[in-house]
């Protein structure tokens, strides 16, 4: 039974005028994320799929050949249903001014090999504009603006039946936070590549611009690696539950293609369990009664061969991703085991820290960042608060991910301000764990959230490098990742691109969103609905 | 990152013994829902998928004939991944016990051509039992039994790699209850067709027996008719979100096959907002200060032309569906726009009623229950609880469908206790309202929810039919229907079907419930997991 009350919805416009009574009535053509800034003409153009094409008038390179080919088929996906003579019906009209055959991409500097934290992704994009009546422009300083501005102009698109319309644009777009990541865990529950792969294509287009990939976790060790095959071997669920290196390249090529960058996360000292039996000697022996037990604890701090064996995988890892940074982990450390065993006991005694595991903990996080820090590529890496929490030494470039107090906003506003005044950059996680569902309308509260709502100057608002949407896998793999995640994440993506300003508001998002949805719906990935609604490729899914 | 008090999972085996560290390890060839009798030896009888077959030694039909040529599809899915040329490593093995080439179908009686209220589902299966050593039989009086007697047959084939085993078996089942009902929702979004047949052949593969169609609502009007096409033209959300005559008739077939009864709800006179733009004078005309103020209510109870369409429309539904029952609605009515028109306020008075709308709204039910009485098919119904709880005088045969009281388990028991004590028949929902998702493990709560569990005779508890699982939509279309509703419904299957005693123990049903999931998986179904865990087919979804 449907109870009104449960039901939070602005409604845009309901009434017989549309057909059923779906909650809201879509816009046409309008792009998400919000622009920084656009302004609109009544006028439009027609492109006809038949005869566009984009021309490169700037720079060039494989990223921007690439995007151009995958761009026309977004674009003209649903092209097939146009009618196959249209008549020329549109010069009758007076908003009609000319036909768009081309649009320039002018890309104004060399193309970088890989997205980076300090990628430039502004852009402008110009249709019909009074200096340039008749044309149409995309243009960029990097290659990362370029992308960011052909998936705008493929949303300005409207089909009306016999060909596209492009309103008259003006739009100057960058985004408020560089750092605008999204998390998948693959240990919990193996994800196919093939879902990665439809994520990837859904990230790029809500503007999402790191995805963050907890690899391996106590569940499962999916991460197949050439230095360490018994890591893998034994500890993913099964031969085929893996990520060999070629995947993991074709997944990193992927996002490269797409302005995504790939942030692995092998997670330690905890969250380890399944490291465990591919790597005998990592992980501590817990005792009980004075005996091995035969259950594991975390890394053994205390094995100075643990350090050699993290250096070697590390030095893979940072080789296969290629971003400068890696995500350390951190979190969630438990010490019963540790407290178990009698040669951690007299290794403590000998190093004055007896009984004080959280400085047994910093002894192996301060060694681990210590050889992060002098691996080949010289990295830099994320932590989980827990690690500043602990009052662990890290280096300055550090970025401090906050995830605790879901429920509880003050506290992780209370974090930020602590972690930014120590003068360490931040990303914001608390309030975007989308694996935490409930029924109803979920989403509003992830549209409210915003990372710079905390006590702080501007100089600590300024460490706010954005956030990260999380699917944490024990309810998740490739049956229901897509649905669960989209377009629930797309809200997250718009707090993150968008200014305050022109987020504050979920009335005016709810239209938008509903277009939205429908979009991604359109290009074929199977988003979920967030309230009574259709769309017309719904109805063969 | 996951914390592990969210974690309530029982935990069946766990530790290095098994691949990565799923949460369970799953059961092998078990029954799912459990049988009421079964025993099962030591020994096995080898399928293989070229020389097996079904043989008809007792009555035949066409549902039969679909039903062996389904289940061999079924069984064998996954032969393409076995060894071409199998040597004949069996004979070494003390458990082989031979090779089962043919399986026996004996049906006692001739086939029904619907599945009904009434209907015998009971089977039996013997695998090389002692009073039939090296033979397979299914044997029932009934075909529905015959179709249960397949699926739990092919549940018992277990790969080795080079064919089937199946252990030597005897099965005497039949259902608890045998009413054991699934709703799907159809207004608030569209379902596209092949969704509702995937879930119909889920449905068959977990014993459920009633699909609760709910038709049409506020949202939408999706039933296409051929006497008042008008209501789908007008309340459609768009011409294709329809389902046409054939479109009814193919899904009726479809279940058929399957044993499953089609009910389809029209309900009224409240949800019924879609109904309103193509049959002008149905519904109320709302008024303000004196004026209508363009909006609409309930259907207009005083108007007697709205009984003849009632009738009309009916004839040609329960003509459609074939089932002696159908569902009616009646519930949340509200009563706001009747009190504003003062056409109704005279026909109360008239009526002696004035003020007293439950009495207005029992007006309007009776009228409609003595309708649907006469019509041609002379059919039974089902209404919502609200019927009763207004003392609406009811058929004696009427189902009450009890959905109030999610929250408060102690409310639809006292409910449950009036019914029955009234001598109504009965069919439970509250707890199992499939919609209202939560993160975590909510089947648990599905598991734990017994429709006799009620103060009452057992003159009571014979009248409760079972119970029904619901999947309102108002956040639930083709995208997500499948993983959100699968396997939890197969929790609600297992209570339905299965004694009291077999489903007391969540920690049992876990290991069980984990390797149905991956079988139905293996089907080809996408239902989503249920905690941190891996099927071999999860790989390339």
């Amino acid at each position: 039974m449907w109870t009104a009350k449960l039901l939070l919805i602005s409604v845009a416009v309901v009434g017989p005028a549309s057909p059923g009574f779906p909650k809201v009535i879509p816009t046409v053509g309008e792009v998400w994320p919000h622009p920084q800034m656009i302004s609109q003409g009544d006028t439009y153009m027609i492109v006809r799929p038949s005869t566009f094409k984009f021309s490169v008038t700037g720079k060039d390179c494989d990223i921007l050949q690439e995007a151009m080919k995958r761009y026309k088929d977004i674009m003209f996906q649903s092209s097939s249903h146009l009618k196959t003579n249209p008549k020329d019906i549109w010069r009758k009209d007076e908003a009609f001014s000319g036909y768009l055959d081309t649009v320039s991409i002018n890309l104004m500097q060399p193309c970088e090999e890989y997205p980076h934290h300090d990628m430039d992704e502004q852009y402008e994009i110009k249709i019909d504009s009074p200096d340039q009546p008749g044309e149409g422009v995309i243009l960029a300083q990097s290659i990362w603006g370029i992308l960011r501005g052909l998936e705008s102009f493929s949303q300005l698109l409207v089909s009306d039946g016999s060909a596209y319309q492009a309103k008259s644009t003006q739009i100057r777009d960058f985004p408020r936070f560089p750092f605008r990541g999204f998390m998948l865990d693959t240990s919990r529950h193996y994800l196919p590549i093939s879902k990665i792969l439809e994520h990837l294509d859904l990230m790029a287009m809500n503007k999402f611009n790191v995805f963050h990939w907890h690899l391996v976790d106590d569940q499962s060790f999916p991460y197949e690696s050439a230095v360490f095959p018994n890591l893998s071997k034994e500890g993913s669920y099964s031969s085929i539950h893996v990520y060999t290196e070629k995947n993991i390249s074709d997944i990193v090529e992927y996002a490269r293609l797409r302005g995504i960058r790939v942030l692995p996360e092998f997670d330690t000292p905890g969250h380890t369990m399944s490291w465990g039996p591919g790597q005998p000697g990592l992980l501590t022996t817990c005792y009980k009664d004075g005996e091995p037990d035969g259950t594991y604890g975390p890394i053994d701090p205390t094995n100075n061969d643990n350090y050699d064996f993290l250096t070697t995988l590390f030095t893979e890892v940072t080789d296969r991703f290629h971003d400068h940074y890696i995500h350390l982990g951190g979190d969630e450390v438990s010490f019963s085991c540790w407290q178990s065993n009698p040669n951690i006991s007299e290794f403590m005694k000998t190093h004055n820290i007896s009984g004080e595991y959280e400085k047994l903990e910093s002894v192996y996080i301060t060694k681990l960042i210590e050889l992060v820090s002098h691996l080949p590529n010289k990295n830099g890496y994320l932590v989980w608060q827990e690690v500043f929490d602990n009052g662990i030494q890290i280096a300055a470039d550090t970025i401090v991910h906050i995830w605790k107090s879901e429920t509880v906003p003050a506290g992780w506003k209370k974090e930020m301000s602590k972690v930014t005044q120590a003068g360490y950059k931040t990303v914001l996680s608390s309030c975007w764990y989308l694996n935490y569902i409930r029924y109803g309308d979920d989403w509003y509260k992830y549209y409210h959230c915003d990372p710079h709502d905390f006590e702080g100057t501007d100089a600590q608002k300024q460490l706010v490098m954005g956030g990260e949407a999380c699917m944490w896998g024990e309810y998740v793999d490739g049956t229901n990742l897509i649905p669960r995640t989209w377009p629930r994440a797309s809200v997250v993506a718009e707090k993150l691109w968008s200014s305050a300003a022109q987020t504050n508001s979920t009335e005016k998002a709810v239209p938008r969103l509903e277009e939205h949805r429908c979009r991604l719906l359109d290009r074929g990935f199977r988003v979920e609905p967030l309230w009574p609604s259709f769309c017309m490729s719904d109805v063969d899914l």
